[in-house]
């Protein structure tokens, strides 16, 4: 599908053991976005600003450099302080990069000359970023393409390009966010390649993980386990989020983990897991839950919960497919652990009048799953033309409702936790308290979650899962205990490299 | 000296293996601070502002939290979006917290209470951040004191309290910066015990790092090493700045290891490492630079400039103590380095006349340290009432031009770098050039760098390192080859914590 042919000098890679990402994935990328603008402003051109450092308050420290996600998709480019720039009419493609003083040098290191930025990233023309207007005004577009829309998951605003001389062009901003938006929800072989990347790299350090973990440990040395785990053998320098590593009670905390809640309790035996960390390979991101009990062996409730949550996670498997509508998925997913929480004793009555009611959400607050990407709640899920935000509990925090199309990448996650709010309030309301066996659900007060999360690939005629962790009891069980070694394969680059 | 008493409820603690800090710690600074605003302005209240979540860009994932430095320093809160006021009549001081939607504790758990942020900070009183302006109002004082400051390393605004209502107030913004930052400066005895747990984490995993490393890992594997050593064994979730994990000609890139650089260069056996890393403690920064050769065994010429460095390091512990000047120091190790340098061949002439030509700073063209605390590069460094900024090279980069003072923690950090666009200059320059010897200096293009950095303590007399790191070039060759096991000791806990 895709002509293949790339300057190995121009790869991102962190070594042979790693994968390379050619930058005919972003020239990809550019192409595709450059045929759906010439189907409605043909006259124009595209202008993206790259990220910057981002100072730690008043210190001369930064955060870790990330880069903007949409110039990235668009260019590759790894330095801060960049501008891109594509010509819709010829597809053309400019970058500007920054010209910093000759102390630079001194202190960062050489930069790379224009030619050298050049071929790494295989773009048309090159310049500094003080050519950036001159050159817009030379190319003399009808119109110029600026970034700006709102996250629908931030309620953020994008990182609109800014620069001196912007205000000397007749500046269109809202046709360029809903056509990348998507474009960025559906991937490319290339970009498949790359997610399939650090998803095993994730799924390998997970099951190391799985295998360190024992009483006596706190929760971020399983942390940190993980993180070793993705950069040494993976080249992965950050995280795609903030690692949650909860035990026992905490694995019911959904978003456990932040600075409050530094993943600094102590397993101890019998306790769950709920480790949900995802490594970042050059922005494209995994996001993998596992859970699992300290100690290698689930006790009959932790069963229970556990089969159920696999119950629903595998029913979507089987169910999704291109034209399923998300929200049918976590509806499917929500009847089904429905169904297994009442085959179990925890719930009674009609499954229909608790989908009615919305009982579901009183177990699983958060949405089915979400995109995935350059961000980890990747772009793409409410945009125009495509359903709107549903209000109801649970769903109004499902991140998309959109119809899934093939090669889109998506998280499927079911859950099933006990958080004591939600449950006395459930308990409070007749309408759901009903369906509530009370003795039963004692037994599961400080239970913590479960959660279970693989990134899966719409594929032609079903979706697959990418994620390899063990997932059954049974797998779990033997895994932790030392077997299957060979079962997962050893995280093979050449699995995953591009055929020249 | 310090009353000591603290309810070990309120310890920040990543475990038993790891330091309690005691709420005490962050009492102790506030009464210091309180102290010193008694002489100037009594009647008034210092409001402070926390940090907050950092997004990356226009997604819903943010940065790892940090604290804001003075706000940490005032009152050890590890939470964001809190305020803190200090009543400079009574000393008492206010925490104010947010106060979330009930949803909150279903995404992230339970807040504590506000007793239980209370007991658990040590404040003496507690309040939602809502209630921040009635306080202040109730309070009653003729001034309020805010932080507004422009930091010396960054060039930034401190980041001042900012809140609804605070234009009612009469409010001073110059009196708190110069006052709160020379205290961060001079270190109490709590914070002192803090810096040596945090630089003795560092040290060992440096130590672990030099025994790991070998031809065909990748610099940033070497970086993992060390990330997962502080975090594991120290329960240090960050660094206190970007790994700098240069080999070869890479170290002599001062700033080497960001993103355009990401620390992505295979190690070969006999290239030289210089590995600058240091954990966080609870925003406590260590920043330890070792330098040592793949393979384990120095060249010839790799000892003569590692001795040249090595000898200028000494020469500034043998000479720092209080009322020495910075800069005398700076100034110092640049003589002995000229000197070793001339003496092993690479320079010829007069000392004197190298020292007014300010030879040393082609070789070392940064500072040789800096204050050391909450900020890697601390605050404090150029206050009004202290030298100002000297423009010469080299002294210009110095981050502080002030005489010692007993407990500043400071970097002892000599170099010597072989950095072509300085050389190239260097040698058009007659003034410099009549130093060099041109055919030994051929010898040394491509050579990389050598940085020896200690955290080192202001003591009553003199200056000690805190930093536990074979040193010369023979412990490091035994260190390196498996020998002196038990010589640095173990990282033990109980060295540290503090006496009851």
């Amino acid at each position: 599908m895709y002509e293949d042919q790339f300057d190995i000098a121009g790869k991102l890679s962190m070594g042979p053991h790693t994968l390379d990402i050619p930058p005919l994935l972003y020239e990809m990328n550019r192409k595709r976005l450059v045929t759906e603008l010439q189907k409605i402003q043909e006259d124009s051109a595209v202008v993206l600003q790259g990220g910057s450092n981002e100072p730690i308050y008043d210190t001369d420290g930064s955060y870790i450099f990330k880069q903007e996600s949409y110039f990235l998709w668009s260019f590759g480019v790894i330095e801060p302080d960049c501008y891109g720039l594509i010509d819709v009419v010829s597809g053309d493609s400019y970058l500007f990069v920054p010209q910093y003083p000759v102390e630079y040098a001194v202190w960062n290191g050489p930069l790379p000359t224009l030619e050298e930025f050049k071929k790494k990233y295989k773009v048309n023309y090159i310049n500094y970023v003080d050519h950036l207007s001159q050159t817009i005004k030379e190319l003399n577009r009808s119109v110029l393409l600026t970034l700006s829309g709102i996250n629908s998951d931030s309620l953020l605003k994008t990182k609109e390009a800014n620069f001196e001389g912007l205000n000397k062009f007749n500046v269109e901003k809202n046709i360029l966010y809903p056509i990348i938006s998507n474009l960025r929800a559906i991937k490319t072989n290339y970009e498949i390649e790359v997610m399939k990347y650090v998803i095993d790299i994730s799924s390998a350090a997970h099951r190391h993980v799985m295998r360190i973990a024992r009483a006596g440990l706190y929760e971020y040395q399983c942390e940190s386990e993980f993180l070793h785990y993705c950069y040494q053998h993976g080249g992965c320098r950050n995280t795609s989020y903030q690692s949650i590593c909860g035990s026992g009670v905490n694995s019911a905390i959904i978003h456990y983990g932040h600075a409050g809640h530094p993943n600094n309790s102590l397993l101890k035996n019998g306790m769950l897991c709920l480790f949900d960390m995802g490594a970042n390979y050059f922005g494209y991101s995994a996001d993998i839950t596992v859970t699992f009990p300290v100690g290698g062996k689930f006790s009959a409730d932790q069963r229970f919960i556990y089969e159920a949550v696999l119950m629903a996670n595998t029913s979507v498997f089987r169910a999704a497919k291109p034209g399923v509508s998300w929200v049918a998925m976590h509806l499917l997913a929500n009847r089904v652990l429905l169904e297994q929480l009442k085959k179990g004793g925890l719930l009674q009555g009609s499954i229909d009048e608790m989908v009615d009611a919305n009982l579901a959400a009183v177990f699983q607050p958060h949405g089915i799953g979400h995109l995935l990407g350059l961000d980890v709640h990747d772009v793409g899920g409410y945009l125009e033309g495509h359903p709107e935000r549903l209000p109801t509990p649970g769903l109004k925090n499902l991140r998309t409702a959109r119809k899934l199309e093939q090669n889109m990448i998506i998280t499927i996650e079911p859950g099933c936790y006990f958080i004591d709010p939600i449950l006395d309030k459930a308990l409070k309301d007749f309408n759901l308290s009903r369906f509530i066996v009370p003795n039963t659900l004692k037994r599961f007060r400080g239970f913590g979650g479960v959660r279970i999360e693989d990134d899966a690939l719409v594929t032609e005629n079903g979706m697959v899962s990418l994620t390899k962790v063990p997932r059954t009891v049974e797998e779990i069980e033997d895994w932790m205990a030392g077997k299957n070694d060979h079962k997962y394969g050893p995280v093979s680059i050449s699995d995953f490299s591009i055929e020249r």
